[in-house]
């Protein structure tokens, strides 16, 4: 790639362009963190300004029948089933990835009764690690991590009830095989988890071609349903007769408003709704998939590899010496491209300040979404141009980017 | 009472009447149901417009810092804390509270080790007998039912870890003592948690004075969070130190961003944070809990006795024949007056449909909720008026108002 207006000429033929005219983008911003959190969708902020001031404020307790609130999770579950693979009655929405993870762990280990071991990554998002701890804890189980896929055959045995993975690595952006792994613990008798938090809507997640179990993920990143959206849970039909929530709320049950003494579970994936969900949050990610209909996750996960490729081949031109944290091979990477830098936090401020958003990670990574749905490949050419001009500029090494904020 | 005129003097030298005005009530409703979903804020609307637009739309993931979004729930937690008598530091605001009655039940089990019985009431709110039947099977416990007060010296013996109860019986609006029964419990070295969603913001819940260990309690309620809005948990400074969560997750670590292997618990009631909060809904209840800044628990228990005793008064007077299932006492009634009738459901959708909402609760429960931050004496004349001419008129009979909607 040799001009921007080569990267112009790309836009000009990709099929997914008219998809970023569906967002509120900030006209002065590339935004490379869609991956931490996702943008807004255009038709949101009316959406939202209905349902609080006439859902809500009109009509009050009506609103759960009227305007369907009661029936809303299932809803934002079919419109997310096509994006990762699965079936509408495969999927659950509700609280957070956290608490999905809990829940589906210790129904794991219910539906291999006398197996007792969880495998898990060690470089996971650290909360399935903490959550996989505690249900080895609760259920007297043993917690076994490895460090990666050639770790997996010592670990797996007939003990194992599940093997957990992040299906993208949220530093490295590298990608576990799904579908070979699956079938690896399942040659062992085990249950597969995926945790989807970062492959959701960017990548073409293919639970039913995968053969997975049982999958988790989060409903803000490339799902765009805003800050803290409500996580999903994907529990494939061959295992629901067996499934057995830890959590099991009023939502969850067969008949919620008999209000009865005894817990009968709602048939199928229905069980694994709780409380009452936080309709606000929910309702925006119905929205953002609306916002998706039509899209195909694999038209998405094409664009995502050629807006990453592309990223890295500029700065292998630009910034030869800049060490790659990300597999090179558009197969074994996410939607994200991070490198490895001693001054990685203040050149993510630094770019921040020019406009292009990415993120840290500790301990030295520099990470950049992209989200393909809304970026575009004249971003890249610009994101990149950016990176280049920081680091030839030494903006990296200016002291007032140096100073940690809370979040990062 | 004998004159709408009488009702409106009250309002006039009513020191809260002035609240009302802090929501947006719709013209044509007496909301009596308040105690399900609380009213809109007049507030509300514009905080909300610009989090999406603004905060989310426009500064995207930078308002985790520059809006606070991260330090959300420690805010909403210190505008709670004196509506329940507790510190700010005692307060989590996270998840629903079915999800927090699994974190405190358990943890409550780990804070007295070697005892494993949970005693509930068996006319608690359902989700918390399924939740704590959850915990006795995950911790090989027991889960031991009373009826009523005159069940707990045999229940509550030397095995009880925790003994919890709803504050108010969300059928009935009937109260337990809570000072008393929490120093039952402390006589056998049991803890004491008391589910407050249909006591905060209502009544002079004073979890001090009680002596309470823990708490757990909706946002949506009489705190006016908006659907769903997340709930809350008390921990006692006394048992922070013992505090072991089963959800470890990356919000409640002490360092969320370290993103290390080993769970380390953030100090005190950090730890019962999860995964990332639902923004949104959160932010609708800091801006409800705001519109409630400076009002005493004290002040709006007193008014919801006067409101609740009026309106008992006028159906005696008006409908002797109706049957009060509320205690007549207002020092041991909630906020809610209910009634047994054989037509109780028709009668609700008649009221409703005379802009009277209240609801049904199972088996034959009309129940009408008195929130004494938006109601007025002359609501309480006009409804009772309304139930008087419905009942008069056979309304309750009419058959179109006895098909069953999907919630009620």
């Amino acid at each position: 790639m040799t001009s921007r207006e080569r990267a112009a000429e790309l836009d000009a033929v990709d099929e997914l362009a008219g998809l970023r005219e569906r967002f509120a983008l900030p006209a002065d911003v590339i935004y490379l963190d869609g991956n931490s959190l996702g943008a807004l969708p255009a038709s949101t902020p009316a959406r939202l300004a209905r349902v609080i001031e006439h859902e809500w404020g009109e009509r009050l307790i009506r609103s759960w029948n009227e305007a369907d609130w009661f029936t809303t999770p299932a809803r934002v579950a079919g419109r997310l089933a096509p994006l990762i693979g699965a079936d509408a009655d495969e999927v659950a929405v509700a609280d957070s990835t956290s608490v999905n993870l809990f829940k589906l762990l210790v129904a794991a280990c219910r539906l291999r009764p006398g197996r007792r071991t969880l495998v898990l990554e060690r470089g996971s998002f650290p909360t399935d690690v903490y959550i996989a701890g505690s249900v080895a804890e609760l259920l007297g189980g043993e917690l076994r991590l490895v460090d990666g896929p050639d770790d997996l055959p010592d670990a797996l045995d007939e003990t194992v009830a599940v093997l957990s993975l992040t299906h993208v690595d949220f530093r490295t952006g590298a990608l576990w095989p799904a579908r070979e792994v699956t079938a690896q613990a399942h040659r062992v008798g085990a249950l597969a988890m995926w945790d989807l938090c970062h492959s959701a809507g960017a990548l073409d997640v293919d639970l039913h071609g995968w053969g997975a179990d049982l999958a988790v993920g989060c409903g803000y990143k490339y799902l765009n349903g805003g800050p803290g959206a409500p996580a999903f849970c994907f529990v494939a039909r061959r295992h629901q007769d067996g499934l057995a929530t830890p959590l099991p709320g009023w939502h969850g049950h067969a008949e919620p408003f008999a209000m009865g003494l005894d817990y009968a579970p709602a048939p199928g994936i229905g069980q694994l709704a709780v409380g009452t969900p936080p309709m606000l949050s929910l309702i925006g990610l119905d929205e953002a998939l609306s916002t998706m209909d039509g899209v195909s996750a694999k038209s998405l996960r094409a664009k995502g590899q050629r807006l990453t490729s592309l990223f890295i081949e500029l700065l292998d031109q630009w910034c030869p010496d800049l060490v790659l944290a990300s597999p090179r091979d558009p197969r074994s990477r996410g939607s994200q491209v991070s490198y490895r830098h001693a001054d990685a936090y203040p050149l993510v401020q630094a770019l921040i300040e020019r406009g292009v958003i990415g993120d840290f990670r500790e301990p030295d990574i520099a990470r950049f979404g992209f989200a393909p749905a809304y970026l575009r490949f004249v971003d890249v050419w610009d994101a990149a141009r950016h990176v280049r001009d920081a680091l030839a500029a030494g903006e990296h090494r200016d002291p007032r980017f140096a100073a940690r904020g809370a979040v990062t």
